[in-house]
């Protein structure tokens, strides 16, 4: 039963104590919905992607995400802005200085997001040949819910904690 | 080294066998950009959220969502003819016939992409107060991966593969 409709719902996740009501659940201090509003435009997803595949220089951005390069200088300079990718100068010899783009710790602890955006997309969405796979061992990885005692959560036995942190 | 721009990048995913040209990288089968071509709009990410929080009358999604009644009922379409929600008549004693929405399988294994959202939002954008927690045992809950051998696997660990499926 869903504890606030009072119906049937596939609910996985239970909102616990206070927030059960529903009242002090403050949408706007979400922070989904945070995360959304910086990285929300499909080409900063991309733009990410890339940046994790190893895409460095201005002219690789726009053209392996397939957008203009106007669009591409703008999600690359408001990823900039919001401190996922340093942007930073090099020279190769004989040439003039251009700037190149790296992920910082912010945008590098991003991949979780695209791991298991591309896991959910390839399995319902684009099935395609691609596979991340642990270079260690060779074994196919997979973006998993893990609790602190290193058990298996599904959504379904997860609870939405009010903390007072 | 950045193996196909030949300079000092902070990639971690490395593109091997023949991705690592990426003239064999095809932009337009990437299940990252199929996935977010289903779920890219922020309401899409939020109404998914109040799903998973057991909201399924669509007033509530509305404004627990905080868009308008027309924005709600054409993103809920969406979702529902792209398969990741199910629309169903209920009626309450004595009332009209309504519908609802709940997540269907492709919904629900939706779930890791928007608790990696949620840990990097609530890390580096919008620290709030929540937590997932796993039921059973109490212990906060995070986004890992992990690969078949149950290996803790980082970013900077991973091949991408082109399969032969």
């Amino acid at each position: 039963m869903d504890a606030y409709s009072g119906r049937m719902v596939s609910a996985p996740v239970r909102l616990t104590g206070p927030l059960d009501s529903r009242e002090n659940f403050d949408n706007a201090a979400c922070p989904i919905a945070g995360a959304i509003d910086v990285v929300g435009a499909r080409s900063a997803f991309l733009l990410l992607r890339e940046a994790f595949y190893g895409t460095s220089r201005f002219d690789d951005f726009a053209e392996r995400v397939g957008i203009s390069q106007p669009v591409a200088a703008t999600r690359l300079r408001e990823l900039v802005e919001d401190g996922l990718l340093a942007r930073e100068p090099y020279q190769e010899p004989g040439q003039r200085t251009r700037m190149q783009y790296r992920l910082t710790e912010k945008g590098t602890e991003f991949f979780p997001v695209l791991a298991a955006l591309m896991e959910w997309g390839n399995r319902w969405v684009r099935p395609a040949p691609l596979e991340f796979r642990h270079r260690d061992c060779g074994e196919p990885v997979h973006t998993e819910l893990r609790c602190a005692r290193d058990h298996h959560v599904a959504a379904s036995d997860l609870d939405l904690v009010l903390t007072t942190r």
